[in-house]
């Protein structure tokens, strides 16, 4: 079967168990072959297979429902769903998405990016599906560390007490990105290792059905009486939440998963199907990686395996940040560390094996992580939370109630911010000024260097006062500095670029050394400052331009972010000024290279000069 | 013991058991005959009386840290700190919080007033303890309701795999504020009408030691077998967190408390505590109060009881709201109702009544919620979600991420919006406008009556076109409207009062009327825009008005709401108005009654009225 010819699943339903093991491993070498060469999400991909294969083996899409959690291991999805010959774009400008998209096929139903949302939407689409008398399945699918983020367990637990029917597929690799956390965590990898697997292994499906008749065979011997307890054990983490329970099963033994779908589709109510499979299965190197580094990869070349390329001259932002936190943790003993999930995507591995005392990973668990900060902070920490801009989102209620309120002393990272580029909709870090700019007591940083990242690290941690946000994106930046120990004034903006020029172009972050190139290279006639404090302003600064024409540029929402907050500064204090904001309209941006996103959002360095000239052309009305 | 006379906890330590439970109904006689006169949350104190009386004589506060979760049912704890004396003030303007506060006694360690912090924050404090290596005991009480929740259980999972010592202690009155909710509530269920409580009451001390020995009884008798059998069934909700768990213990029993509270202080890992209380205890009206009338109270006679005072005249924004969509719910089949736990808070218990299968009640998991309206919305359903504004602070990213993201039809209520008085700064819904307008596709709308928000609420369901969002506050409004079928046209607002006069107030939802009266009342020359739709706003209007004095007046964060807006859509179109914003600064609003709130932040009608007078006497500068 060629791979690309697929164009509708059904074509894989004649086809025998055999020939789906060798379809299966047709479309791990397919991903292996695309994925290395466009990027994207790897190991799962290659995880998620043969249950992929034998989902769309047992049920029917469209008419039943596919909602993959987070959804960037539905490329085998994609796969069989008539995309395969769409593969070379992926990710890519207007090439296919890394995840499920509602408008790329009526095969994906439900639209994601961030964990932990599936059940809570499949339970919403199986109630309306009641309440409509309609007839089709509808199945999660759920990786096991996001099985266990608040959400999820919020929905398992309503999803136990409605009557409604959810398939809820848990993709149990023992990984999540890196590695699990909680107890929960342990209970389930309890099972993972437990006899009864390996003992039913070859004959489950009978052995579930024996369920109704455990009280029987509990009159039995000795070793079945055992063999029952164990299972009691084994089913009552998600029997406590009042889910029917079956597994677990071989994610890579296609007979054993047709059996256990098949189960699970003939059910009247929702169960838990607990599938065992192998994040990178095929790629030997994915299969042994535990550090994530197969997770979300880069183009690489198969043979030689991703290489571990230090760059003396450059790094991440994250790489940066990381490495004054652990400077400063070496100097002061009150520094702690969060991360929810992230220590590799955060840089935080070589602190986490300096320091493991005074480094928390709280899994995948953003509103904990906020709230556990805030303890933290009261028990006399000066916490470090490293956290992903889009992710944060999660954390808005505990950042306002708990950490802005009481007003604590602590540093949060937000990593990746602005436009993320392929990830898209769901992962740009365009909305954090958005949702802090009115939380009181906040400072919001951002450095355009290095040396500014350290100062402002310096600064929230010796002034001790306020909760600090410093936010950063995924860019890498020059190596300039090793370990200042300068602080800022608070508020305290600079000139990048001072000349008498009419027009002035106020920004902060990479977009500093951005536009200072542009400037400096093309001889515009422009000043440029540095608005390295996002919340408060420079309203000193602020106040010595108004006779010139101002420029904020910013790749964030423009309608809620530092351009809005000048503008306001300037109405309250009835200064009239000539202000045009660069930033995101009103809408969500799409997924693709950074150059076409910034052109698409018309905020390319080329538009940046345009409206320079343009103002330098204008004349100024008073 | 003069309740009003203790000012330290330990004055009770000397007490017999049996003055210790003479002391608990002294105090709750003093709180049912302070809190019938102030108002304020009666039936959880009356419950937790005799455990937080048994806490303090346990405990050593503040060295020991006691975290009330939500905080509602901190008033014991006040009383047994020195603030008795100050129980006249309770949630008054300058007066005691109804919450604990950091500033207002040593024996509070911590804040909240939104639910399932505590765990969180005590872990981390707990952690920083070991770290500065400290020697004192951490102890999150918690109701069975809030521990159910989302960021309860990332906590719960996270504490049960790290290595320090909190001790959790479950409040569990089957109830929460109204009923409990989901899977897990029925495993608590499980265990409080276990036939184990009942039998081990007496000696569950002794029981708990046992468990060492488990093995041995095991091969004893049949009845013990099924005991032994039983209480493994008992223990697995909280063994799968990875926490010891002891209980249930009766907690009116002031020696089983404190031999239990003595246990769980005596061990060296984390334990969760499971206490059954009556809600409500020893004032029998709230005893037997299953749908919440006693958990928040306003004044009432303490003979008479609360009474159910019907006003024809009047109603509450809610109610009014919940009205409509029961009167459009006969209509329209497609209709659904979700609460996370707010049934009678948002006047439900009718629409509940009638509606039975379109009715959601999902418990305190505002994430879930939110993604689950989403769900049904992907399914054809049109999903009303009532929440209360500081709440819905908790499913800002679901909001974002899946419903606006998915631009989904579907109508949000948020209820309690602006200032809500007594409860203070973590319940006034004065975020909601600052979060929600940067989140594309959503159209915010706030009525100003009854028949307004009717039009709201068909337009909503008949466009169909995005995801809705209507906010009102926790006052009452006059009965005007019988079911309207009108709809508005998007974005388009109205004058209240439109004469030639040179200033123009624009505000929103009640303050529309309360400005209208003032205006008409001291004849003041000032025209009234009704700016119902917050987001899109009127353009065309706002364009007619450029040469007025513009006033924006509303009480939610003034740099983030309408009126900076308003200043951002001028600027944009470079136009130089006049404009004066009234609403809150940069900092969160104490407790207290509404009009003092509004004085302290000069935002009473005198205000209006002044700024009004201010801008009419100023000669325009151009």
């Amino acid at each position: 079967m060629n791979i690309k010819e697929i164009d509708n699943p059904k074509q894989i339903k004649q086809l025998s168990i055999n020939e789906l093991e060798h379809l299966s491993q047709d479309i791990r070498t397919f991903i292996m072959e695309n994925v290395s060469k466009t990027g994207g999400h790897f190991s799962s991909n290659l995880g998620i297979t043969d249950l992929t294969v034998a989902l769309h083996y047992v049920f029917d899409s469209p008419k039943d429902k596919f909602i993959f959690d987070v959804g960037h291991q539905s490329y085998v999805h994609k796969i069989l769903t008539g995309r395969a010959k769409d593969f070379s774009t992926l990710r890519q400008y207007n090439g296919l998405s890394g995840f499920q998209r509602r408008h790329e096929s009526e095969h994906d139903p439900w639209e994601a990016g961030h964990s932990s949302t599936s059940i809570s939407g499949a339970t919403g689409i199986a109630i309306a599906r009641d309440l409509n008398k309609e007839d089709f399945q509808v199945i999660a699918i759920i990786g096991d560390a996001a099985i266990l983020s608040g959400e999820s367990l919020e929905a398992l637990n309503y999803l136990g007490s409605s009557n409604t029917k959810v398939i809820v597929i848990l993709n149990d690799n023992d990984m999540s990105i890196s590695k699990n956390v909680g107890g929960l965590s342990k209970a389930l990898s309890d099972i993972r290792v437990s006899k009864q697997y390996n003992e039913v292994k070859d004959n489950y499906t009978q052995f579930m059905m024996k369920t109704k008749t455990g009280k029987e065979i509990y009159k039995a011997t000795k070793k079945v009486k055992d063999k029952i307890k164990h299972r009691v054990m084994i089913d009552s983490l998600f029997q406590q939440f009042g889910i029917d329970y079956l597994g677990p099963v071989d994610g890579h033994d296609m007979g054993e998963l047709i059996n256990a779908l098949t189960t699970a589709k003939k059910l009247d109510h929702s169960v838990i199907l607990h599938v065992k499979t192998i994040k990178g299965k095929g790629y030997p190197r994915a299969e042994q990686d535990k550090i994530g580094l197969y997770h979300g990869v880069p183009p690489f070349d198969l043979k030689k395996g991703i290489l571990n390329k230090t760059n003396t001259h450059s790094q991440k932002w994250s790489e940066a940040i990381a490495n004054h936190i652990e400077y400063m943790m070496g100097k002061h003993d009150d520094i702690c560390v969060i991360t929810p999930a992230m220590i590799s995507g955060s840089q935080l591995n070589h602190i986490f094996k300096s320091y493991p005392n005074r480094s928390f990973d709280v899994g995948i668990a953003e509103e904990h992580a906020m709230t556990f900060l805030a303890g933290l902070s009261v028990g006399g920490k000066f916490p470090f939370l490293s956290i992903y801009s889009s992710f944060a989102q999660r954390a808005y209620d505990q950042l306002n109630h708990d950490v802005a309120r009481m007003d604590l002393p602590c540093l949060i990272g937000i990593d990746r911010s602005d436009l993320v580029g392929s990830d898209g909709s769901t992962h740009h870090g365009v909305f954090d000024i958005s949702f802090m700019r009115g939380i009181p007591n906040l400072i919001l940083m951002a450095p355009s260097s290095q040396k500014e990242a350290e100062a402002m690290i310096n600064t929230a941690y010796y002034n001790h006062d306020h909760p600090y946000v410093i936010r950063y994106s995924k860019n890498s930046i020059s190596k300039t500095s090793l370990h200042n120990d300068e602080r800022l004034e608070i508020g305290s903006w600079e000139y990048r670029i001072h000349s008498d020029a009419k027009t002035v172009v106020i920004t902060y972050g990479d977009h500093v050394n951005e536009i200072e190139e542009r400037i400096r290279s093309h001889n515009l006639s422009c000043d440029l400052i540095n608005a390295r404090f996002i919340n408060p302003m420079d309203e000193e600064m602020l106040n010595s331009i108004v006779d010139k024409n101002i420029i904020v540029y910013e790749t964030c929402m423009v309608n809620s972010s530092l351009g809005s907050a000048i503008v306001l500064h300037y109405a309250k204090h009835h200064l009239n000024v000539n202000i045009s904001l660069m930033g995101i309209g009103e809408h969500y941006v799409t997924h693709g290279d950074i150059e076409n996103l910034l052109k698409q959002e018309k905020l390319s360095m080329d538009d940046v000069e345009l409206r320079i000239q343009e103002l330098n052309n204008e004349k100024r009305e008073s």
